[in-house]
């Protein structure tokens, strides 16, 4: 059996790859009863006295590297920014490690290493070991950076996506497909045609802003597989069903319009500065407004609430309402429909 | 100006990559006043309460995957192990990035996760976050894993690359030059002549017992550059001499023999199951005598002592005295004569 592409796009295929090869092989997988690999969420803890380290950990393969609105230092550093986050845990620092294609351009790098600097700086998180290897230029496509954040949360505070109760109402903090569609529009080459650019962004502040409201109960960051793969997550994780409102999922026009035109959904395709987020009802718009407050949280909207999971299928238990008022399932999708994006 | 093979191979080249492209473009390099990547020691520490986080990555791109000793699955997580090790800090878990073929045999990734288990296992290590990217067949050459390790020092009791002082003995924990001349022996072809192989193996437990004797100074894993880059670097940061009996370093017959035929110094060559440290003259004995009740300390030997640096130019104060009488400096490799080995 050879391992495709589909082994690594974040759907079905994937899954069923990690559990029986990965999971299935390893016999310790959590440290003092912390959450350890088999939750699959966004990050692991350690539980040490009053508080637990947070690890999660990301390679990045973006093609290009640079892209309208961010480039891989900027993506590598967020992206495991974010994972420590919706863990509800604060972000101190991440490793990086780099494996670089010989004959790479040093001044590419350069404004790599600044990019990876500078979206650090925004979320003050350090960047305290690496590594770096250089492989031959048949062997490897220019770059590749593994970045591994470490971040602390109080003893039991952490926030796992299995965490939603029904009536918790959902929320984004923004608009979704952003990230994966302005790659594939750049890629198709009607990326100037438009403003539409990566929402890549270090969202920490954003998540600490809703965090000391008191109600979320659930996060998760919508990459790989985008909106419709975190939700079906959440939601199969924490045994409950999901109805969303079609028209009060913010989606930009032009995400909308690049969709259409290339018959992509624009709920499949990765986000790199949003976070979807279960919340105790009553705290709902108290956090809406807390988010809003946050730069990366102007356009956050309540998208739906949590429900009985009436569904003896556990895969399809996340609908959406139509604007005209009928319901389709929003299924986790097999594979991402944009490859090597984040 | 562009990445050569030299960029990524452990010497001075390398260094002047890493001192120029990384680190003066990073602006935040600790958290909480620990060790950050300006030291570049083997891991950096996050200072929390009573104990300190040790934190380290390394990417792997060994060729081949499967060689006399080991495999990238038990190269990856001993590497990190040990790193960890080295900062005298007791390792907890590893987080595990793959970066994988398209095409890829799903047995092999079978066979590299297991050893990988096995490896941790015999650490009491566990294996809590991963990352799984698939790139297209001619982007990647089979397989990279980056793995970070994560462990826990108390306060203050980080072992540092620095911690050297005049009259401390030097000990290597076993044979040099194990790993590196078995790759290079099984490339070239004559492995099977030979029962060389990798001394590959998670150390932690040698380590703790050298460390429970009380007198350890400094530590560091020779792998990349082997025992001269590792020697050389001691010595240069603890800002001292560093005077090495030929004759007392341990190397098996087999190693001595391939090096003489390929004209590779086994002091350059990475070892991936040894550890070079510094102890206080007086514990020096009972260490060692610890540390050969372990299982991969059984070779292991007091090999030269700490002198005054008298010597004005930094890059030349480790001498080793050879059996005749005579002394040369050794010097720290300018790049790994064997590539991708770790």
């Amino acid at each position: 059996m050879k391992i495709g592409m589909s082994h690594g796009a974040g759907g079905e295929v994937m899954g069923k790859l990690i559990s029986e090869t990965i999971l299935n092989n390893l016999s310790k997988k959590s440290v003092n009863g912390g959450i350890g690999l088999d939750a699959l969420d966004d990050g692991a803890t350690i539980p040490l006295e009053d508080y637990e380290v947070v690890v999660t950990t990301d390679g990045h393969t973006i093609n290009p590297l640079f892209f309208p609105g961010g480039d891989i230092g900027r993506i590598s550093a967020a992206g495991t920014i974010n994972d420590v986050a919706v863990m509800g845990a604060k972000p101190l620092a991440i490793t990086n490690a780099m494996i670089i294609k010989e004959g790479f351009s040093i001044e590419d790098l350069d404004k790599i290493i600044k990019s990876m600097d500078e979206t650090c700086a925004e979320a003050d998180v350090a960047v305290i070991a690496g590594d770096t290897k250089v492989m031959e230029q048949d062997k490897i496509d220019e770059l590749v950076v593994v970045t591994t954040g470490i971040g602390i949360v109080e003893k039991g505070k952490a926030i796992r996506d299995s965490g939603l109760n029904v009536g918790d109402k959902i929320i984004i903090t923004g608009s979704v497909g952003d990230h994966g569609m302005s790659l594939m529009s750049f890629r198709e080459g009607f990326g100037f045609e438009t403003d539409l650019k990566s929402d890549v962004a270090p969202v920490w502040g954003m998540v600490e802003k809703a965090l000391e409201v008191g109600g979320v109960t659930a996060m998760k960051d919508p990459t790989r597989g985008g909106l419709a793969n975190a939700i079906n997550e959440m939601a199969s994780k924490s045994g409950v069903g999901i109805l969303l409102q079609d028209e009060a999922i913010p989606i930009k026009q032009e995400v909308k319009a690049v969709s259409d035109m290339l018959g992509i959904d624009p709920y499949e395709v990765a986000n790199e500065g949003k976070i979807v987020m279960g919340v105790k009802p009553d705290l709902a718009e108290e956090t809406l407004a807390a988010i809003s407050k946050d730069k990366y949280g102007k356009d956050a909207a309540i998208i739906g609430e949590v429900i009985e999971n009436n569904n003896n299928n556990n895969n399809n238990h996340v609908l959406i309402e139509t604007e005209v008022g009928g319901q389709r399932i929003l299924e986790s999708p097999i594979a991402d429909p944009v490859p090597r994006v984040c």
